[in-house]
């Protein structure tokens, strides 16, 4: 059983945050997420592109914002329970919570935190009839550790980002890339377009445009998969394939946290934004773009002071009766639960003559 | 008279902030501030000082944070009236509002957002019996344009950065400077301190410590005070200067805003933070420190929070019935005043084989 003070359900920005919010007023947090890295959407989706609108970033890459945050939180030592889903929440008589994931890790804590996002995002999975009896089993809907495939023969069906990129990696990882498209362009960066070009053309990646794959074949594990073409005359290509990976993007889906008895409105968490971004189960905090209330903005930057205001108010509930005066980190500097310890430059009193 | 969407009340960094939140709605804003330059308290109390908890800023100067929202903000093309205070706020016939300041300038606005920190930062003036004679008449409490100054004799008073620094600086342009202290000790940035020293020693900076300035002569103009030293022994000196500089430190005054008949509690001004920041004057918004409401943290993460909600209410107030659909900067990009556009790069749609 893991335990802390305030367990956060999702490691996007503001989840992130939250940890340097709490750990202010030394409360130690823990992260779970479905993502296998930390950042959320921006690491998964959007690492590379543009973020104009973080205060006093005139522009920043998504990515390096996750960076920064991290580099931010670091002090704090949070722990991170991550590639899980967090599946049920349990009330206990001591009024903690226990939260367990879709892999059977435990964690309870006095406070919740849901800082889950648009959800937790799921993989689109293609209309192929069998295709559930191979997850894990050569199946897989997103890569988290490319080396699973060194040296094995993989396809890869999809025609944006993710798809060009990981045919592009892997095509010096595997034995056999192939990629399937099911029109004849795809949609990237220009330089992932041109280098997957190219590797197609040295035959580097195999190429299947205007194609699907239809059928997986296999005992244990899958075997082979029938890619079918548009083109009658093309008709059926059998491919021998250890690995099948539909790379057809993430669909947010609020998933299991629906079921928690909370208060939902148009697939958001409803929360009383007048006073602490609580939800109707007292203890358990739902914020940035997971929680809705009158005048809600999705914006990053919200999450960033809903984390603030929130973990006030957890402080409380954790420490009742206990009274806490707010320093700012330019006059008490920030102490991290590592041993660090950053603050300003004292000034010096002296005389002069 | 000066006219524009968003009159802000305020140039510190949720001042600031809300050029920007409000430019990517198409409103122009105009920023009014007392001190001579923007920032706020960043730049005129700690411009040198880390700040630890502005989100994705593992540690930034306030000076640096200053100069990035500046920069943010550019595209949209503020107005300023700096170096002068709001005193007044005058409701038209037409639902629209006249700021006018204390030098007349008057300014017209639908929307008025203040966003005045802890109030304007009034200068703490020595109990001399005739000084508000010489203000303006060689009694000056901030240093505007040090150029002033140039050959000319110059008292300063004061133990801490402000007097240092201006001493330091003044050496090298007024033909004479004198630094007062009450006390032996200064309190100050090590360089400061050291570099002041040395400018004594070299006879640069006249220096009088354990005394203070106690009486000013001068018909139309200040042309000589009386520095009386604690020491008895010592007596008082007559010493001839063109200019007498207090720098004892700002105090926050909530000022002439007070009377604006606004809902005050705490020497803050309430808002409805269920929804908009609004005052109890429709149409008068009030975001950042110098608000209140349940729940409020006075941290700079919430003025922009504040700031980018606000500025979605102003929208409807001044575009009553339109329907504005908010785009996220990675996807829309953002379209400055001043013909600039910063997007995300575009992906091509290309086919491969």
């Amino acid at each position: 059983m893991i335990k802390t003070d305030i367990l956060i359900i999702g490691a996007g920005p503001t989840g992130l945050f939250t940890v340097f919010e709490a750990g202010l007023l030394k409360l130690k947090c823990h992260l779970i997420d479905a993502l296998p890295q930390p950042g959320g959407q921006c690491s998964e989706i959007y690492p590379k592109k543009p973020i104009y609108d973080i205060p006093a970033f005139p522009e920043i890459l998504a990515g390096d914002l996750v960076t920064n945050l991290l580099e931010q939180i670091k002090p704090f030592e949070a722990g991170y329970t991550m590639g899980e889903r967090a599946e049920t929440l349990d009330k206990q008589e001591d009024g903690s919570f226990i939260v367990t994931t879709n892999k059977g890790t435990k964690h309870q804590a006095p406070v919740v935190v849901i800082a889950g996002g648009l959800g937790s995002f799921e993989p689109r999975k293609p209309p192929i009839e069998n295709i559930l009896d191979f997850e894990d089993k050569g199946v897989a809907y997103m890569i988290k550790d490319p080396e699973v495939y060194r040296d094995k023969k993989v396809i890869i069906a999809g025609g944006g980002d993710s798809a060009l990129d990981w045919a592009i990696f892997l095509a010096d990882v595997a034995s056999e890339v192939s990629l399937v498209h099911r029109r004849n362009e795809f949609r990237g960066a220009l330089d992932s377009v041109e280098k997957a070009a190219e590797l197609a053309k040295a035959g580097k990646i195999k190429l299947f445009t205007e194609a699907e794959v239809k059928k997986l074949y296999g005992d244990d594990h899958l075997e082979a998969v029938v890619v079918k073409h548009n083109d009658p005359e093309k008709g059926e290509s059998y491919v021998e394939v250890d690995s099948f990976i539909p790379l057809f993007g993430l669909s947010p889906k609020l998933g299991p946290i629906g079921d928690w008895g909370l208060e939902i409105e148009k697939n958001a968490i409803k929360v009383n934004n007048a006073k602490d971004y609580q939800t109707n189960i007292p203890g358990v905090f739902a914020i940035g773009d997971v929680n809705t209330y009158e005048g809600k903005l999705k914006l990053i930057l919200s999450g960033f002071h809903e984390a603030a205001v929130m973990c006030q108010f957890a402080y409380k509930l954790i420490n009742p009766g206990k009274r806490y005066v707010m320093k700012y980190t330019t006059v008490g500097g920030v102490e991290g639960f590592d041993g660090t310890k950053k603050e300003a430059k004292k000034e010096v009193v002296q005389s002069i003559s």
